[in-house]
């Protein structure tokens, strides 16, 4: 079972750190061309929408993957509305 | 409880869908420049692991939001890897 623990917990931090690379490629190339408007609109919602639900249940692990992901996907969203 | 539960279903469904428009845009454009490939890579590889966390604690919505996403975000990264 600490193995599984571990599994979700590596799967957790992937999903949330892997912003990082697209937040700062795109501060660099202000590049946002490709990106879709309604899925990086509708994700930033999705990831709000965690967060509070993870404030809610009281889950920690919820709470800090889906702060650190709400910061860097709006950061890309902010963009994408900015460069079109 | 109820209402938390249903947040948390909105919070998966929309986490999950919004990658449509991402991927529908990228097989008409053929453009994935503005795309990271090391974010859409990890990204990719942390929904997978998700997906096999989901099975091994039997957890059906774990299961089915990380099966859908995971053939969208492998669809957007193969996209990427093919257009550059």
């Amino acid at each position: 079972m600490l193995g599984i623990q571990i599994l979700g917990f590596v799967a957790a931090i992937l999903t949330t750190v892997c912003w990082l690379p697209q937040a700062l490629k795109t501060l660099r190339t202000k590049d946002t061309k490709s990106l879709s408007l309604v899925t990086q609109s509708v994700f930033a919602a999705g990831v709000g929408l965690w967060l509070v639900y993870g404030i809610l249940v009281g889950n920690a692990p919820i709470i800090f993957a889906n702060s650190v992901t709400f910061v860097l996907v709006v950061l890309i969203l902010a963009m994408k509305l900015r460069y079109g």
